[in-house]
């Protein structure tokens, strides 16, 4: 493992994320730490999973500490998760799952009941400083996984429901799984539903969306639009995404995450 | 001492910060830095001594430097000090002396007056770049404090009145000293003062505020709370902190930074 | 060359930065990256170009990677430059240009086409993770610039017109260039200008915009002034600009990016 990367909620404005750095440091004073964002919004562990899931793919061997945790201090496990791409910790709520499976699925887990490696005093409001910071520092300075605790089945950690996501007949649905910054909206329809479709590059597509129907050409890039034009687009998480050129595609069309879009080939009558 | 620690309100749209990142990887390229915050609010000396003091005691053996100056320029003075637990750099308007006690207190102070250490040409209005920065980097790569400037006697450094906090009759009266980015207040009454009141987890505080008296029960995490639910807590700063589960206390109660609060127990009729 | 530099408008909510960082970890795991900002407002070339341009001076021999890339995908180019003061890798839209003259002018350039240092597969839509940046994370550990492309005639990149600035009559005439976070107003007329107008420090300067004409002392910092006084200095980057003493000159003054602004020297009647 060559690195920590580290993703929560705790925001920007406290101290806090940075005494977690402080205290990897002083466990493993050598390994440089990624931040991947802190800016989920408070408790909202789907966006935590799905920020998390799509970026580990573009990180060296590391061990990712994550911490979206509103039932911090209560009966919820905490976990380390040996993938074959990585080491995931954190609270076990869903937050991690669907990065497990980015990784290559669960080979082994533990929950992190060896208090030997945590920080001390432990609060128990936060375990990202405590518990799951120093053990991910130990982790990858060459501690084994089976140190962090009692190991137990990966069947047992709670996975997080996938996006909605299947075929009609002649459409395909998925749900808003992420807007950017930007505004662009990131569906939970893999770029493959497209051929399936029919729908080339170039070609036109239908999107059904909150009563509405709209038509937007399919793309390569938002680049290539006309500013003010809807365009969808495979992202670079390989998901059909729509975006406005120019323009905030989530606001002007109402699509939160969570909404419902269906998505079709234009025929011409 | 292993590291940097860097608190501003220079904000993340501008490049100050990486400015100072620059300067001090010129002089100390291989020291790592840990960034605290920068988004103290511009020019709020008490609001950054507050993070920076409570942020420290998880950093490995640190040169931190601290840069909330709105008299920047002027005839306040630039100061470094050595306490048993780090150095810390910056103005002495009083931003450091929170963190100075946390540290252990003063050893010993110097006034930052051998520009030798600064970087050339001295910007009057970025000292973060030109002055506190490079002299920082100097001190993390073993120059000797002395060399930094003339002594000064740790008595005459400027220091921010503490909090209000006093035990009453049958009540403790603190202020609010910090609200972080999930709403949660953070009182100046640390958590003896619940044990002095006879206040155990589990049982219920009386809360004074804004003309208001209210009701909580005293938990050790807001996890267990049902959502919506006022609780008290200790927080990780050893603090008693108030919190609304899945909400935003400050807000629900008018509590900014600065409010007075009292607690006492609550003894049934 | 000692470090990356890296300047976006990806935002910090999503992990888009941080997997610019894990391909640069990759390919060149020692290296360390200082952010510049990756709060450039949407596809805002200019301001990416002015802080880019103000930032690069205080760095330490770096390959700076820049996206604010609006035409990501399209026919526009990619490109690396060598200046005397380090290399540039970015779109060629001009988000460089600035930053290669304040790095001593271009040295040699080539269009980013040899695919073979690129990340894979590349997104059309995040040249920043699958383009830019693991090209300059080739060039900073040592591959030559001639290994990442066809070589281009320098004077062909594309360059921003130089923000409007002329000495008239008695007066200089700039823009405002940028707003700080403290909402101080930075002009495109450099200090020179000042002993041009015959402005000595502690004189008065008329300042004229939105068609009203006020004066401010012109001061060597904005500590010294009274709160709520409007004043005038030379910025950390030698541009005259103009400040409220706690409070914000932009949005007092009515002043963006862009805006006309006059100053001369105040002489008695």
């Amino acid at each position: 493992m060559r690195c920590l990367t580290f993703l929560t909620d705790f925001g920007l404005e406290d101290g806090f994320v940075a005494a977690c750095h402080g205290v990897a440091m002083r466990i493993a004073p050598a390994t440089p730490m990624i931040d991947i964002t802190h800016l989920v919004p408070p408790g909202d562990v789907r966006r935590g999973a799905a920020v998390l899931a799509q970026t580990v793919p573009a990180m060296p061997p590391a061990v990712h500490v994550a911490v979206v945790d509103p039932g911090v201090g209560t009966a919820r496990r905490a976990i380390a998760v040996q993938a074959p791409g990585g080491i995931l910790v954190g609270p076990d709520n869903g937050l991690l799952s669907w990065a497990i499976s980015t990784l290559g699925g669960a080979d082994r887990a533990v929950l992190l009941t060896n208090d030997a490696l945590w920080n001390r005093p432990v609060s128990p409001t936060f375990h990202g400083r405590d518990v799951f910071m120093p053990v991910a520092a130990h982790l990858v300075t060459g501690t084994d996984l089976a140190e962090a605790g009692t190991e137990v089945d990966v069947v047992d950690l709670v996975m997080l429901a996938s996006p909605m996501s299947r075929m009609l007949d002649g459409e395909a649905e998925g749900e808003v799984l992420s807007v950017d910054r930007f505004g662009n909206v990131q569906l939970s329809i893999p770029t493959s539903a497209a051929a399936q479709l029919g729908v080339a590059l170039g070609s036109t597509l239908i999107i059904r969306c909150n009563r509405r129907e709209l038509t937007a050409p399919y793309l390569e890039t938002f680049g290539s639009a006309a500013p003010g034009d809807l365009i969808a687009f495979t992202d670079s998480a390989g998901l059909i995404s729509l975006a406005i050129s120019n323009g905030n595609a989530a606001q002007s069309l109402s699509l939160p995450p969570g909404a419902r879009v269906r998505i079709a080939a234009d025929v011409p009558a």
